[in-house]
């Protein structure tokens, strides 16, 4: 059954128990040597090394199972060229249905074949988010599908903040969790999954200086949209959605924003030194902790690293 | 004490637990598309997440605390450009004395940085085997210290061994153990280790095609030496010592070379699919799998993934 309002904990709870057979339960990783380097102990938390290679597969795998039997025989349908688009199509592919993915005509080809070998249908438009929307909308109407949204959708944030849960019920007390923000999904279930595990801890979310839609709404109180999306952490071009926004408004301490030089010296620190392969969004927290050591020096934070689809062949450095 | 003879499977378990404070635990990963890919279920025994990025911590270790006191207080010696060095240097610090290290002239500036980093001593000479064989003399008639063979040394080889003791204890039951064959001293404690835990499995080496010494020592019976070494495995362009020679004679079931296309292509599918950073050296014993599917198809298979440090600046791909 779908939820109709903010995910509670225990919410979250009974969504970790179903989606359990469809994702990994992901490594937390230290590095002497980041740890050095930051004076601060970080675990990060490999979702990476998640399913399709991205935390997106909790949200996706939360969402199909909150549909009936009825919904779930139409199939699920979306609009994504990234990660949500893979975890849709894996997920769909678990019970036995059908995904429908709107991918702009300018999509990477390596994207477009990894969704179609999960077995979706993709019907291509115009890249344009009007046509993203339009295309989605007659895709609806035409196979009942029900539409499942990156992040402004309860099962989709219930999903997402079972990361922050592992992460914590493996590694105990932390000081400070932090996550980047895109949509928002991820860092709103971060933000329940702590205040319900570690009442103190202080949750902080990170955004790059050029997209920082979520900073703005954060300080302001009302909704504000990004006017450049040219970061290089692809996955946080988007707005805040409403629900998002809520959960995030109600229940974060700060935002830190990053220039693009942090990132991209962030992304190489954790590739040099741990020797794992992340998208350059996941590098935005652990530059949110360079970026001010006195802040973070000596403190216990958790940081969920977001996934790995980075094209290799084509590295900022 | 030093190891006067092959080490027994007791000398193995004594040397892990000496050098536990010193090492990591390395974490064990298995990927669903790299299974769904080579049709095996591959284990990999990832030592690119070991101190210094590489096994060699784990005969660094161990030597050095099969030293006297009195040998200790003089230092420890080798030659090497890389992951050795490292992992001599932080060994040496671990235990409060002087490491001295010869690199050739022409060592990336990266690596002498990384040994300098750990307070060696840095000794340069010029880029030939007899160079680095006379300097390394000197330095140890000089100061006393011991020289600490990077693989033709019992204590390095219990040392090394530790990593396939700890896979199996991880994932119990295996049919088959791969490492990659450089000077032999992780093949061969890979051997010892499996021979005691696992009488049963088969355990099969990895070289390059274009550096197959120990392929044609182990298929001749008599060793024999490179006459290339301008393979992109650049842990594996180093013969075999006449210590690993015995062990790996005496305990392997075959060796499987590959193709520089063979290991270009593994590496980059690990990358892509496991997203870790693995060296070149790592992905041989995959590509050997690749290279004969019908050979290895259902097999549960234990793979030492050897080490992280690659410029990633400088990618084949």
């Amino acid at each position: 059954m779908k939820l109709k309002n903010i995910p509670t904990f225990a919410d979250i709870q009974r969504v970790h128990q179903n989606i359990q057979p469809y994702i990994n339960t992901t490594p937390v990783l230290t590095s002497t040597s980041i740890n050095e380097i930051s004076g601060a102990s970080i675990y990060f938390k490999c979702e990476n090394f998640q399913k399709v290679g991205a935390f997106k597969m909790r949200g996706a795998a939360s969402a199909i199972m909150a549909l009936t039997p009825e919904e779930l025989a139409k199939g699920v349908a979306t609009h994504s060229s990234g990660n949500h688009a893979q975890a849709v199509a894996l997920s769909a592919r678990n019970h036995n249905t059908k995904a429908y993915i709107v991918m702009p005509s300018n999509a990477p080809a390596i994207k477009r074949a990894a969704t179609k070998g999960y077995g979706a249908e993709i019907i291509t438009c115009e890249p344009t988010l009007e046509a993203r929307e339009s295309t989605l909308a007659a895709v609806v109407a035409k196979t009942g599908a029900t539409f499942l949204h990156p992040y402004n959708n309860y099962d989709v944030i219930a999903g997402q903040a079972t990361a922050a849960k592992e992460l914590i019920e493996e590694v105990g007390q932390l000081d400070i969790l932090m996550a980047p923000i895109g949509g928002g999904g991820l860092m709103s279930g971060t933000a329940i999954s702590t205040k319900a595990l570690l009442p103190n801890a202080q949750i902080i979310g990170t955004e790059p200086e050029i997209a920082n839609d979520a900073y703005r709404s954060f300080t302001t109180g009302t909704m504000q949209y990004n006017t450049r999306i040219d970061t290089i952490a692809d996955g946080l071009r988007t707005n805040l959605g409403a629900y998002t926004f809520e959960i995030i408004k109600e229940n974060l301490d700060d935002i830190i924003t990053v220039s693009e030089e942090e990132i991209i010296a962030a992304m190489r620190l954790i590739w040099e030194r741990m020797k794992i392969i992340i998208e350059p969004s996941c590098s935005v927290p652990f530059a949110a902790v360079l970026q001010q050591p006195e802040r973070f020096k000596g403190k216990r934070i958790g940081i969920i690293i977001t996934g790995g689809n980075v094209d290799i062949t084509k590295l900022p450095f």
